[in-house]
């Protein structure tokens, strides 16, 4: 079988030190699904470069990546170092809009072994997919200032919401709903006080719910929708958000399924023109950045979904057993309650592997 | 005593059945504490008005309204009616901005008697304030569409900070933080993907910090911070957003506290030149529309909140221990797991008062 090519970048902080116990999880996936898969990493995306150099990558980083079949990425930002949205704006967010990596998946689940914040709630109550878009929308470096300095300072910030960049993240999520068994698709929206943008969100949903005669839907004004993760994320099965409100939701349907430290996304290019991109959700921590305390699940887990994407679903499958197998058993992180390193755990899962 | 003028809008749906219980707690109050109260009922600022007048307020509105001491609001919105963004922007909104209530201050509190759906919290573990920018930021009817009805279709909605709109609410909040014991501020932001308004947020919360050097604040991403109120709500005390953070901010802070079926809010004017408009956080709720079981108590705990702006403390005082009284003993609406319906439950309260 084809070689699988793989840019590897570790980014800032925990970043560099989940990261190997990513690619453990990965290789031992594919020595045992015998998969070939080659490795690459670069040493930029990071704010110690952005230090030396001015700038987060080399200015053909579009060049030397765009060959890859994907890129396993750990972490970025250090906003002491670097302000956060130029960390982001220069790494992380380039790849998700040059890359075209439209859709940003993310499941969200109540794992065996994590206690979970919510009152009585069991394995199986909390299993659903944020489907973000990713490349437009709230996420935008248009807009100005205007009498700067001044008493009158005013700002304005534009949101791009394009026909095209809804329509696709819309039919994602539909056809991801249509393949699930309750077949229920949530569209987060704000149409009551965002008064262009979202309403025309909510026309192009109705629309593209018609050609889905199956899915049921409905939708949530983001306020009384983040109260409904707390208050019974059983109803949940495909939400669809907008690029800002996807982010939310999915920081807090990990809170809600117990901790954000283990879970996974995928930024997908579903045309398969670019690489697609699979990152943990957590950031880079600088505050136990160096500790080896990092937990290395959120990275391993965001390893089985690129094999998924590369069409290993039998190896994502092994390595999310091998995960549970780990959440129930341990070793555990100290955000877990335990006392292992980042890399006993690491072993642990490849091990299970 | 000086007599306040109240105008009195039920609006839409429970609107329309917690108001009397509202009106008669703070009657009760009013009786023990001997203020002079004169309520003017207002039967516009509901979607039936609009059906019938093609708009939600007679022209004359604000002329109407502006001399009273405040407005006692019930809910606005029943979307099979009429568009969410009509009736919104045709009311509630309006009054924000033309009043210039520039303050949604919401308080949010695990409540005795009200079951948690976190984990392990006892009262006093959840209490905290969200100050809430009220009049511009993404709230805005700003933007367009070209290329409308084509494949090339795109939509523009611009978010407007000001110097004055930014600058007043934060200092509202760090004194409000610098009257508490805790003396805490959190700082709700987006600076990473929101690159031009958010890092001016940031920027102003930071030089309105150096005039406050009582008060320790620190600031979180939207993202994180929704999974911090479900993962560790302890922490909080005052926490400040822009007017679309602070909406989602003050529904998942009363989720995480039980129940948004309870949860007050005060739109302030604390200059004064306007009336400031007391309304409960939860929504019109058409399903439960006409059954006779909301919970009046959001209504209740707001009325509240509008005597001790209009500075009888020891009336709000005694409104809120009244509230505690039959959130304990009950009688409890369906919501709260009881059988009572809305006027048993209002009447409790007033009498408890
Ligand atoms: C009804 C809606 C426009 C309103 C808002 O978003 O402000 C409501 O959610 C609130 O929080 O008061
Ligand atoms: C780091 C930040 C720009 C990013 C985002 O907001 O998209 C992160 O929160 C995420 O969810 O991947």
């Amino acid at each position: 079988s084809k070689t699988h090519r793989i840019a590897v970048i570790a980014g800032d902080g925990i970043g560099q030190e989940v990261m190997p116990e990513g690619l453990r999880a990965v290789e031992a996936a594919a020595a045992k699904f015998g998969m070939a898969l080659e490795f690459t990493h670069f040493d930029w995306a990071h704010c110690d470069y952005y230090l030396q150099h001015g700038k987060m990558m080399p200015d053909d980083w579009f060049a030397q990546l765009k060959g890859f079949d994907a890129i396993f990425f750990g972490a970025v930002g250090w906003p002491d170092k670097v302000p956060d949205h130029i960390s982001l704006w220069g790494s992380l967010l380039k790849f998700r809009r040059d890359f075209d990596q439209y859709v940003n998946l993310r499941p969200v689940r109540l794992m065996p072994g994590v206690p979970c914040p919510l009152a009585n709630k069991k394995v199986g109550d909390i299993d659903f997919y944020v489907v973000r878009e990713n490349t437009e929308g709230e996420y935008s470096a248009v807009g100005g200032k205007m009498y700067e300095g001044t008493e009158r300072e005013t700002v304005l910030q534009e949101s791009i919401f394009t026909r095209k960049g809804v329509d696709r993240i819309l039919k994602y999520a539909f056809e991801l709903a249509q393949k699930r068994p309750k077949k229920h698709l949530t569209s987060a929206t704000k149409s009551n006080g965002i008064a262009i943008s979202m309403p025309y969100w909510d026309e192009r949903v109705k629309e593209m719910g018609k050609a889905y005669p199956e899915v049921k839907w409905d939708q949530y004004h983001i306020d009384i929708l983040t109260a409904r993760f707390v208050l019974s994320p059983e109803r949940f099965d495909v939400v669809v958000a907008s690029n800002l409100f996807g982010d939310i939701l999915s920081d807090l349907g990990p809170a809600c399924a117990g901790t954000i430290g283990i879970a996974p996304s995928a930024n997908l290019n579903p045309d398969r023109t670019f690489p697609s991109l699979f990152e943990p959700v957590h950031g880079s921590a600088p505050d136990i950045h160096g500790k080896g305390i990092a937990n290395p699940i959120a990275m391993i887990w965001s390893g089985a979904m690129m094999l998924d994407f590369l069409g290993h679903t039998a190896a994502h499958d092994a390595m999310v057993k091998a995960i549970e197998k780990v959440l129930v058993e341990g070793p555990r992180t100290p955000d877990m309650g335990g006392g292992a390193n980042t890399s006993e755990v690491g072993k642990a899962v490849a091990e299970a592997i």
